[in-house]
């Protein structure tokens, strides 16, 4: 793997290229959430026709069902789900820690049991890389521990040195050539422990550094002064930048001017599933009666195949009778604009527009967030 | 709307080229099921790509949920679902007398209540037309009284009867031009009921004729015995023949050797959704587990997007990870299958090898139908 950046008009913020074995990924970059090997209801081809570039895939989920060792027996998790594009998987600490049911966790890993059946499962760091070596993964993650940031300062501290162990463990089982392997900082909302978790994990000779424990509950501001922290120091440091989970529309312009380079979250296609489009002129939600008339597109703006094709009207309908189709198109839609506006972004990067496109998107989302509950969860 | 048909080499058996104002279709033809203005999970544009030459929608669902009126003020049926070819519309006939909670039944039509809701509404046979002439199909349905093909005689004859007096109503409240009008002929399973149904019937002035009452819960010999009456007193009746609601890949042979030119069904998207699939092997259900680890297409002879592009075992990981995808290639799949079945149907009565492909597919699907119920239902 191979990553180049430029600088651009905004000061931290860049612009870059990152080669992997199966494709090139322009960065700032979006990755579609592929948790069980499926985008929700897409194709690779729609993943292609929306534009992205490299989808991430999830080592707790597919360890669990349907099997890593089946997957490398079928022959990764590239062929095995038909994706020809880039993949990386995210390591399992973050699903352990926020949907199986604890068990225990010691130095040397974590005792869950499995959100699908209650059956018991070991995960740690050495079994978390495997795990994603079996996949075939073009970036591999690092297995963390992922605490609640409102816990004491010394139950995150706590959790950060064991993150930090575990990554050098990671580090050193690692072994899969043309597989890249990403490092986690973790350390909460304190400022202190986060500076201390990147001088930690960026010491080590990883691919890329993640930041992780972010979007958990803690306000916007937090998250923004974390990042604020984590992009000092960081510097210069040029490998590339992963801020995991964080994916609404208002979250990206924050982050990559605090040099940010890649992005995965379930909210654009989890609030697909629920009906909250997102158009260039704001959220919208389908449910909303006054759609049941309308004949326009969801977004006249947008060139994705709900738009191109369906009424809001029709999605309406869809929606209200249940249809499968309308969660489908939904997510098209959701993914196409979350594309776009990151195509958008890195556009403004080079072009010197990238306040005025900030502004204009704040303007249009800068009311809270609203996360309903998707009759079908990403889990 | 214009019907040629040309013998083959099946006595009873005929080719047939139906013109609509959306498009011609080749009889012996499926038309998917669009219930509620969605062939459930699929675009217009994989209908097209399966080989759906004309689809079904619902009066009754229709005028419940969006609303017929409301569907005409958007454009029509066709606009509304985006689909440019040609569109059937059942009367809703079937449904009011399957589906929704019954109230009463007289002369002039039923009050029900919506399976939606539970809100009274009344149907009749003039409603019937008025809705669809909303809706816009291609062809419409005259609305029928069903009944329960166990009953008495007596009952079976009275529902007949007021089934003949309504196809005449249904056929004086007729008015939009371009959009057919077939009747539907009753009368249970009873030789000389069906034989009275068919005379009132076909001596209208209707554009096609329907056979309703069938698979209903009579056995198959009673259901081909049924069709062989209505064949036979149906003679050389020149319109456009239409079994309702029958689509096993058997079911097809039988009543293509009796003259029927139309079918709909939703068992082929129906069964998809619990994983049954329809092959050229014969029936294969993706849950079983020693699909888990298997390599190959669904059917190695099929063109569909499914088994161009993923593995059974890829198939029945996304079925017991119970993700949208799985549903929408197992449609894709069945329906692909179907609706090549009927063109190959259509191929072997053009070149008389009609019986060998009937005795192939029945080596196939020679078992008992099994008909689980799905996850998501077509009500």
């Amino acid at each position: 793997m191979s990553f180049s950046t430029r600088s651009t008009s905004v000061a931290g913020a860049r612009l870059g290229r990152l080669e992997t074995p199966h494709g090139v990924v322009d960065t700032p970059q979006f990755m579609p959430v592929g948790t069980q090997a499926s985008v929700k209801s897409l194709t690779p081809a729609d993943l292609h026709a929306a534009g992205a570039q490299i989808i991430l895939g999830n080592a707790y989920h597919l360890s669990l069902r349907p099997g890593a060792d089946r997957i490398a027996r079928l022959g990764g998790l590239h062929k095995f789900m038909a994706w020809d594009g880039p993949i990386l998987t995210d390591s399992g600490g973050f699903q352990v820690f926020s949907l199986a049911h604890l068990r225990e966790v010691d130095e040397g890993g974590v005792i869950f049991a499995s959100h699908i059946d209650g059956a018991p499962h070991r995960l740690t760091p050495e079994g978390a890389i495997a795990i994603q070596e079996q996949l075939g993964s073009d970036i591999a993650m690092a297995f963390d521990q992922l605490v609640d940031p409102g816990l004491a300062t010394v139950a995150v501290a706590d959790a950060m040195e064991r993150t930090h162990r575990w990554a050098e463990r990671s580090l050193a089982a690692h072994s899969r050539p043309n597989q890249a392997l990403f490092g986690i900082v973790q350390g909460g909302i304190d400022p202190d422990l986060r500076r201390r978790s990147v001088s930690a994990i960026a010491e080590l000779p990883f691919d890329g550094i993640a930041i992780g424990g972010l979007s958990v509950g803690e306000s916007k501001s937090e998250m923004g002064a974390t990042m604020r922290v984590v992009a000092d120091a960081l510097a210069n440091d040029p490998r590339p930048r992963y801020l995991m989970g964080v994916g609404s529309p208002l979250d990206f312009f924050v982050a990559v001017e605090h040099g940010v380079d890649l992005f995965d979250c379930v909210l654009p296609t989890r609030v697909a599933r629920t009906g909250q489009l997102w158009t260039s002129q704001g959220r919208l939600n389908i449910r909303n009666s006054r759609f049941q008339d309308d004949p326009g597109p969801v977004d006249p703006e947008c060139r994705c195949e709900a738009c191109a094709t369906f009424s809001r009207a029709y999605l309406a309908h869809l929606f209200r009778a249940e249809e499968l189709l309308g969660y489908r198109l939904a997510t098209v839609h959701n993914l196409t604009y979350t594309l776009d506006l990151m195509r958008g972004i890195r556009a403004a990067l080079a072009d010197g527009s990238f306040v005025s496109l900030r502004d204009a998107v704040q303007a249009r989302y800068g009311d809270a967030e609203r996360v309903p509950k998707p009759p079908i969860t990403d889990r």
